[in-house]
């Protein structure tokens, strides 16, 4: 357990007690900070206050210093335009995760703007609703926060930061477009790589590799959520995907011609562009460092991950990323370790020695 | 280590020395089957000696009772061919990625095709090359034998079964049609998403999530590699590309009309075919089971994750899958353990027992 920072807010109200709003209810209570809850819907407000993330708003509670929007996205702006005339002195937050159309729609409809500051935590991929709630939800997630009059963004800074997540800031207009393309698009690009899937024979079901396991992934959650966010930023995904749709065209125009001039060129030019593109993630600490990669071959049995990862351990050896890989039917798995690319031969030298078996390394 | 199947053959010839032919090369030997080696690429071949792969092939060595082509696929027909004719009694069989034009090619050329066994072991995701060759590359991996004249069918199953691997029977046509829908159309979808990646801004760049990387990582793959399998299997992946991309016109067409009636149905089918596509593929040991996930935070150090696995192996727990996640800049990661549903609760409450957060879960 790591000591908790202290919020510099002494009484938060939350509107919305779905997953964002009760984990941010659970982790400022913990903090010392009195937290009032509402919501639509008095089973979930009730679940709640029972999980202990802060009291139902009572009609003599003072004002709060603060008001956390975490409703729906599609009610996102009414509410905190009702909540800025409410309470006058208090600053507002949202945390849903488009801010183009709700900051717009505060701007032109309320003369109280100023208190209102856009966010989005980046910490939605769980599964969603009260029960899901978690007081270290944000730990280490970014939280995107749109500028403001300084005295309120400093103020939401350094809430972001007592909660334990990382502040990025970018204008509402330039965080749609980096969601659009940094998540909002890989999920529609999954869920369309996924619904290929319906149509494979049991037969071709069993060549399942890792590769297609990552690309369809995430195409396994909740339509319901995604609707509403896709629908909420449809302009910025829009323009990716009409990118996609012409290299798209691209590539068919080469495969339908595979065996005329400059059909290869085209399609070595997609595949090298998505090498280019991938590499351009940051890796483990932010940087662009390419890792290297050893797979190990482990009995399919509790102790076996440990036993090797102990043995890790005791070596001072820090992986990067580690992944398990399984073949249908097999009794043995792959453990696929990520390491610095000069540790690689030291690692695999010692693993041999230690009796473990190798099924490749990549760079 | 587990004890070595004996092979079904005493004397093996592998013409090309790469990746798969190192490697069946390396496992054979550790089996106790002569193997001579031949390659286009003298430097490759010595390699390939070095290693231990076989001993090339003199001009008094007596007639090997199988040959393995494990040449790059666009001139595999044709070393086939050559080999048929230069041993009217062994068996040939190929390793290539694609089979239907080769099965076609051989058959119209070539009257000794009945000793002719069309295969593909699923086993190529490493870094290719002699020098990434492995003798437990095929272990537990799928390996495709195309039907063929019994004797020849049987003898070939029985060198894969020795080899470790999985065989799976399918027609050359089938597994041309399976590999493009499990393996080169996800290749060619993840290409295409990471390329969206070179318009992206390093304030988008940091909002990377666990999504978008497991969208883009095998747009990371050769691309030299990769253009011949495309352009020899192209008609079933434009098959499917085109599919993909009428699919990705109806969601243009709603994302561009977002509030008019029909269009969020649009889209919540779309995101539900991906659901149901994503449920087809088999879990660990073969089945459909769906698993739950549990996302524990560990301290970035080189012995938490081993002390957490090591705990779980006391326990008795079985992961099915794992997974490690960073955020930029965070001192923390999060391991994300697959679990039978049943067991999410115990582990859940084990682990909070035991000192570690939890940071959500996943149905």
């Amino acid at each position: 357990m790591t000591g908790k920072t202290s919020a510099p807010f002494s009484h938060v109200h939350i509107v919305g007690t779905g997953l964002l709003g009760t984990s941010a209810g659970l982790a400022l209570r913990e903090r010392g900070v009195t937290v009032t809850l509402e919501d639509a819907s008095p089973s979930s407000l009730a679940l709640a206050e029972d999980y202990g993330a802060g009291a139902r708003r009572g009609a003599g509670d003072p004002e709060p210093e603060l008001v956390m929007v975490a409703t729906p996205p599609d009610v996102v702006a009414d509410v905190v335009i009702r909540q800025l005339e409410a309470f006058p002195s208090a600053l507002v937050m949202d945390v849903a995760s488009v801010k183009a159309a709700i900051a717009r729609d505060v701007s032109s409809a309320s003369s109280h703007s100023a208190r209102f500051v856009p966010t989005h935590p980046m910490a939605g991929r769980e599964r969603g609703g009260t029960v899901s709630g978690r007081s270290d939800l944000f730990t280490a997630r970014p939280w995107v926060i749109c500028p403001q009059d300084s005295d309120a963004h400093t103020a939401i800074r350094s809430l972001v930061v007592s909660l334990g997540a990382l502040p990025l800031e970018m204008s509402p207009d330039e965080h749609d477009d980096a969601v659009a393309l940094m998540s909002h698009v890989p999920q529609l690009i999954s869920s369309l790589a996924a619904a290929r899937l319906l149509g494979a024979s049991e037969l071709a079901l069993g060549l399942a590799g890792a590769g297609v396991r990552d690309v369809t992934r995430i195409a396994q959650s909740d339509p319901a959520l995604w609707i509403q966010i896709v629908a909420a930023n449809s302009a910025p995904i829009a323009q990716q995907l009409r990118s996609l749709r012409d290299d798209l065209d691209t590539v068919l125009g080469a495969l339908d011609e595979v065996n005329s001039a400059g059909s290869k060129k085209v399609l070595a030019e997609i595949l090298s562009a998505g090498v280019s593109g991938v590499s351009r993630l940051p890796g483990k600490h932010g940087t662009s460092t390419a890792f290297a990669s050893l797979i190990v071959v482990i009995d399919d049995s509790p102790g076996e991950l440990a036993r090797l990862l102990t043995q890790l351990g005791e070596w001072g050896v820090n992986l990067e990323d580690l992944r398990l890989e399984h073949s249908p039917g097999a009794q043995v798995g792959f453990a696929d370790l990520t390491l610095a690319p000069e540790l690689v031969a030291d690692v695999e030298s010692r693993l041999r020695d230690a009796g473990w078996r190798i099924a490749g390394e990549r760079a």
